[in-house]
């Protein structure tokens, strides 16, 4: 048998793109795109043609670029018969989910940084590119030019994922670190972070780690060959950290870092499971995740074989996600005029999504206690009636002696118990106040 | 236009498979292969099948191994009607060489984990892949399950790459870190990297960066779209490196490791050229890559719009590797069975490989000098004179009077300079000894 090289495009035809949406990504697609067009044209086998752009305001200046290639009406751009590979930059989730789907179905391949869209309607856009026997690229949507996708999806495909985890949002990951190096409240870092650009002016999807938590169900659909939904990760924002929390973790050798951890784990019924979450989780100092600054990202992949690989650089801004989303194009474009396919959507293994209350976590918790002797007892007493072991307990004096501080390192157990457990302490006497609860890893 | 899904395999139809060598590596991947059969069909869209394996010894015990999978005649093998992919992991160079272009003369896709090959025979190897239009992947032949070819040749497709840098060889790195946290001398941290199995018995590959350099020649390749070879690659190991020079790094604040850098130049003529060169490197120790403990590989790629990625992870073993010709074999197997071709050899950029003498270095030299008045300036003229700026001159006393230790780092300088300079150094009745000459970066 001898392979044979497929052209589904006539020799010398260009292929043509259309992008949709010109903000920092889509501005920084086209620049790069017709800055390094002889070297498309050679990486590709022939020449990348950019048909045309489609923005939401037509009047807005935009230097450099020709004023016949912008429309407002991108779903007509995305039909146009000489367009053959759709660039989505855009955003947000029901249009652009549109703008895809009418892309796919009409037999264009899509290059996307969408996140959200692709952690939501991950089924429908594959069926779709599955029908249509096109490409769906989103390498972008993960850690920007960090290649994760393309490396779960290729250079270990033929390797058992047994863990994902790391940091995967620029946002939280400056203001932790902001909060950690200067003593900072969460507010002020999270303002500081906002008059830099690294948030939004409505920095919710990130602070709340919607924006991990879509990175996270990308993340372990691809490494586990499982559907993983936005809605099955759980997700906790790192809005409620505080300098006191910080400063605690600081004191003892950890640091808080938003983590994406998606892992394999063994269900009741002895068969594997796979999880995926999202929250602030207490790591050594000395781990190399620690020491992850500013906005950049990092992320370890565990697999059989190949052990532990860690990937780290800029997870987000205009040219990383450019130079990701132009790679996609360039696969895209190559299948467009050799023919093939990149790898699709792999569900195959469909593994059950765990409750998070059955996953077992660790749990760092700080309270402050009735100063009575034998409460330390009564404490540890209702953990071990629980079934949950405890690694360190500290007791701290405090300045008034009605009470003391109390703070506890478990060892994993199931998460439901270890939150019922904190519900316990909640209710009981002899605690005054559970200051903070925060997981641990690593 | 629309892509089609090409079929070159009848549906269904396994897709055959040689593995030629039964080491630690061809080991691992049949093992693999027959563990995770079910994986692969789901991945690959069809089944594979291992055809035969080809060793050197048909007498020796290897348990679990269908023996009428075993020949000792590898090309019959290779030639076999119903081998559609011949993975080669064997090592060496002209045998190996032969088999591979035999496979791919007769229409086979190839996956290798053989950097020296790859590195000295790249041309005649792409070429034959080219003119059968099938398959050519060695993502195991740099840093193994890191996959940093396939990030090069797909992920990073649509950016420039500026710089490849790292650690690239897991036999100088364990030896080097010994070195460092114990103050071994290099025999006695060979000795233990070979009795760990770090170091083979023959370690000269390792050891005098020959390894490192097939891997520099790969990265450079591929990333600057331009033939490197391996005899383009300056190269120099580690066996001069004493306890007494990673002893006096340590005190300044500098580690020792053995680096690959790739990197472009502009040339006299204002054109760009590419160089690659491995060689002991004084790094500060604040460097992510001065934490790469024991056989760890890490690499650093600096591009344009994605700026510094770094990946890190086990650059070499059994299981690594094996995990890296998989990743491979999938893909070569997607595509006979989908259609379609991986990226080729991309050497289109075809600059001009820089002379070592014209490269940018800096320098780090440890001597022994008269101890009289003016020798420092005397020493300082010298460099001024060459058009060499000092960065940092530290002078030391010694017990005994007749002479003072001079240590001098220097900014950037062209190679042939510098080494002129040393020479010069070495010839003056001032200089007692040039003790140590080491590079700097970072």
């Amino acid at each position: 048998m001898t392979a044979q090289e497929t052209t589904t495009q006539p020799a010398g035809k260009p292929v043509g793109v259309a992008v949709l949406g010109m903000g920092t990504v889509g501005t920084e697609v086209v620049r790069l795109l017709r800055e390094n067009a002889d070297d498309f044209t050679h990486r590709i086998g022939g020449p990348v043609e950019l048909r045309g752009i489609a923005v939401s305001d037509l009047g807005k200046d935009r230097p450099g670029i020709d004023r016949a290639l912008l429309t407002d009406d991108a779903l007509s751009l995305v039909n146009r018969d000489d367009v053959d590979i759709v660039v989505e930059v855009i955003g947000g989730i029901d249009y652009p989910r549109e703008l895809i789907l009418a892309a796919l179905n009409a037999g264009k391949s899509v290059v996307t940084a969408n996140k959200a869209l692709v952690a939501a309607h991950a089924d429908a856009l594959s069926e779709a590119a599955d029908n249509a026997g096109v490409d769906l690229y989103f390498e972008a949507a993960v850690a920007a030019a960090i290649p994760v996708v393309g490396m779960l999806r290729r250079s270990l495909a033929g390797d058992r994922i047994e863990r994902i985890f790391g940091i995967v949002n620029g946002t939280t990951n400056f203001i932790l670190d902001a909060m950690t190096s200067t003593g900072a409240t969460y507010e002020d870092a999270l303002a500081e972070a906002t008059r830099l650009g690294y948030a939004e002016a409505d920095p919710t999807a990130d602070v709340e780690g919607h924006d991990a938590a879509s990175k996270a169900a990308i993340l372990a659909s691809l490494g586990f060959h499982t559907r993983v939904n936005f809605d099955d990760v759980y997700c906790e924002g790192i809005t409620r950290i505080t300098a006191e929390d910080i400063d605690a973790a600081t004191k003892v050798g950890y640091t808080i870092k938003l983590l994406a951890i998606c892992e394999k784990i063994t269900g009741d019924d002895g068969e594997e499971q796979v999880t995926a979450r999202v929250h602030p989780t207490l790591i050594p100092s000395s781990h190399p995740l620690a020491s992850v600054s500013k906005s950049y990202n990092a992320i370890y992949v565990d697999a059989e074989a190949a052990g532990s690989l860690m990937f780290y650089g800029n997870g987000a801004g205009g040219d990383p996600t450019a130079s990701a989303v132009l790679g996609d194009l360039v696969g895209a474009a190559r299948n467009k005029v050799h023919g093939g396919r990149a790898p699709g959507d792999s569900t195959y293994a469909n593994l059950a999504v765990a409750d998070f209350g059955d996953v077992p976590t660790r749990y760092h918790i700080d309270m402050l206690v009735n100063d009575r002797t034998g409460v330390l007892a009564d404490i540890a007493t209702r953990f071990s009636a629980k079934g949950i072991s405890l690694r360190t307990v500290r007791q701290e004096e405090q300045e008034r002696h009605s009470h003391a501080r109390l703070i506890v390192v478990t060892h994993q157990a199931r998460e439901a118990d270890l939150r019922d457990m904190v519900a316990e302490l909640e209710a009981s006497e002899d605690v005054q106040k559970v200051s903070s609860v925060i997981r641990l890893d690593g």
